[in-house]
């Protein structure tokens, strides 16, 4: 997605150890009616798979799966990172190691929201290594539910996690696939 | 909003210990054809208020603070629970202690996505006694931007939170008013 590419160039920024921050438009401050666009766009890549559901790990990636669940006329699933005093007792969790923040924490799902013969977008706003993919594939598996591939707001393709995927014969639809960085500039792979 | 209060007679469930659960429409599955509407109602509430920006505190309001600020035309700020890596130094914070969670945290914004002259609309999903408000209520102080007004999905008026915002002066609009729950009903204030 051209536009996705020119939001980066124009917005984004590059910080210290490989960190890409767009939090002025993607996950800090949200610029909707863009937003809005890229769901549009997610729900176009996805829109002959038959979805059923959009999922998504909270925080950054809600709403992006929000306005993709939009576009798509489809309930969102938001998997929880920890326990809540309203969560069901009868979930699904999966443990992932976060790139972003060095640490581990284990993603969490009531088992009513997903079903055998649901057929699943995962929607985040960015993929790294991949371990947060990884996580939900293993609650969809557990769940009977099948997994239709990934929409991705921005791929750090340098990190190999999308690719890895790719290899297994899982869909994911990158809008921008950032192949390296460096202080002055970002350069994608087309 | 009449749909709210249907919605919560039709889906929700009251747990013990006042627990109002919306889980599946609400903040764990997202009705988001339904969500749309509850946004759209947001922003009509507040359509003469010449509202700059919506905000919500992560995670719970992310869904609703992105349809309500979608249909008023304006970007959405979200506030962190905890620092990022991806985090500007220069930050808003505050100290909120979770009604839920029956823990405390630091809410935190960077200063570049408030200014001074922005007219700000709270979105969240549930109002009990008001802590995140008052919480967003000094950020937005520290920051210069106007406080315009609080769109929230379902107030439990039986806690107070929203009347002591009232009585300040603070316009408070909820679409659905929980004056008492029992296991087996619901009471909404009109």
């Amino acid at each position: 997605m051209k536009a996705m590419e020119e939001k980066i160039l124009t917005s984004g920024k590059v910080l210290p150890g490989n960190v890409l921050k767009v939090g002025n438009f993607l996950n800090q401050q949200l610029d909707v009616n863009f937003l809005t666009e890229v769901g549009k766009e997610m729900a176009r890549l996805f829109a002959d798979a038959g979805v059923t559901k959009v999922i998504t790990i909270e925080a950054s990636g809600i709403a992006l799966a929000t306005l993709t669940a939009q576009a798509l006329g489809v309930p969102a699933v938001i998997v929880k990172k920890h326990f809540s005093a309203n969560q069901s007792k009868e979930v699904y969790t999966a443990t992932i190691d976060s790139f972003t923040h060095k640490n581990s924490y284990t993603a969490v799902v009531a088992r009513e929201y997903l079903n055998e013969g649901d057929r699943v977008l995962i929607v985040d706003d960015f993929l790294a290594v991949g371990n947060a993919i990884r996580g939900l594939q293993k609650i969809l598996g557990e769940a009977g539910a099948t997994l239709v591939g990934c929409a991705i707001a921005i791929e750090k393709a340098f990190q190999g996690g999308g690719d890895a995927l790719r290899a297994e014969g899982i869909r994911v639809e990158s809008l921008a696939m950032v192949e390296s960085m460096s202080d002055d500039s970002v350069t994608f792979r087309r």
